[in-house]
């Protein structure tokens, strides 16, 4: 038995129709997506192209001086095969003026998530000067984990593939043919050299989506142990992490003080 | 007859206590506050000083170069009649290097919204390295209108007064004496040199908080134009800027295709 999620067959028509809904009720000027090289930025590129038309597309790379030149050149030749027209601009001297103003702060996942932000910041200002929203290339696995920097590329207008584990979005992409090369890299979040997700959550994606699937149909610990063959404090683990990151699935709490509140029961 | 909300009696001990409760599950070590010289800001320090102790509030004033250097004095000034430190980090330096890597974006909005990005990055980079919560100082009447840049200001972890209408904050910083160089300053955004939110918007808080409360009241708009004296463009104006900003206060939306999403039925 496995507790694999399976791509629903309805999956790609359902995110074709989000994104022309979404799009048409912001103006139908179209989208901006940041484009890593990796297989789900790939994946949104591919399915907005394909909802949208290429012209309503533009990718956006947004590499830093870790970022091989080959991997950027790739990218932006995937890019034209989808007829997407691409900009790249190197964030460093961004990052640089940070470290300027921030020296003592040295941690490595601090200065990852303010590359994360400072990448948000671009893709915003290219998207307010042409009208386009910010399509986010999050996917389930990640939401779940808080595995994405709050406000960075968690800071996002849509998420298309939210909906989607990791490993669904491996089928997706090999059922669009995506070229191998991006289906096949180690997915890694880029907030340093080297970093890759899986050494960072300790486990593969094909464990950690069993796990998530079976938190999502409200499973115990001992079933998705028993279903799945990994060990209780992986499981409990990956349940810990759900838990500690609600916060990044959420609007901030405020403190209710009036008959309807923001995040509470405002509704409209 | 007015539809001016009127300031709960508990809502200080309310926010005190939701300021408790949060740190606490964060590991206690308390808030980053961005202070800008204006009343908002300053009545988040004093609520959080008062419920957390000033060593686990830190005040951070971020100007850029349009900040008048007597306002700076006077916001520190202030931190430190409340014993509360502060740092101050000129953030001139990144926003030019964005403009060099983006020269063509020129909208004053545009920019404007970097620059509450850039300050959201700071705020977050001081705040993970002392293992504090950065605290919002975003109130009601901006939440509704959407009158603050998404994951900007908009970008933080709690929003202490964001259940307070703007003439609610006022009376909130009058009961606690509050100097009255900030509560009488003319709000603003702070997007550009010169910025008022009651130019922006058209209108007086005391106006715009009477519309808020009758929609927060679901009364037509009809019955809001009778209570208030306003002309109905005025009502409606606001009205649609209450809707157009939905946005603002959700998570980001996600296509369904599984049986429990996050930001739909994920509820944890």
């Amino acid at each position: 038995m496995t507790l694999l999620p399976r791509l629903p067959p309805h999956a790609e028509a359902t995110i074709h129709q989000f994104l022309r809904a979404h799009v048409a009720a912001a103006g139908g000027q179209g989208v901006v997506i940041g484009l890593s090289g990796g297989v789900d930025s790939a994946l949104v590129a591919r399915l907005a192209r394909d909802a949208l038309g290429p012209e309503r597309v533009l990718g956006v790379a947004l590499p830093d001086r870790s970022h091989p030149a080959e991997l950027l050149a790739e990218t932006r030749e995937y890019a034209a095969s989808l007829g997407v027209a691409t900009q790249a601009h190197a964030i460093d001297p961004v990052l640089d003026a940070l470290h300027g103003l921030l020296p003592d702060e040295t941690d490595r996942t601090t200065w990852g998530n303010a590359t994360a932000r400072v990448r948000m910041i671009v893709l915003y200002t290219i998207a307010r000067s042409s009208g386009r929203l910010v399509a986010g290339t999050g996917n389930k696995s990640e939401l779940l984990l808080g595995y994405f920097t709050k406000y960075g590329d968690g800071g996002v207008d849509l998420l298309p593939i939210g909906d989607l584990y990791k490993t669904e979005v491996w089928s997706l992409a090999e059922q669009l043919d995506l070229p191998a090369p991006i289906r096949e890299r180690p997915p890694t979040a880029g907030l340093w050299e080297g970093q890759t997700d899986e050494e960072d959550l300790g486990m593969p994606y094909r464990a950690i989506d069993q796990i998530l699937r079976g938190v999502e149909e409200l499973r115990s610990t001992d079933e998705i142990v028993a279903a799945t063959g990994l060990r209780p404090e992986q499981v409990e683990g990956i349940e810990r992490r759900v838990v500690a990151n609600r916060h990044k699935r959420r609007p901030p709490p405020i403190p209710k003080l009036s008959p309807r509140t923001v995040g509470i029961d405002w509704h409209d």
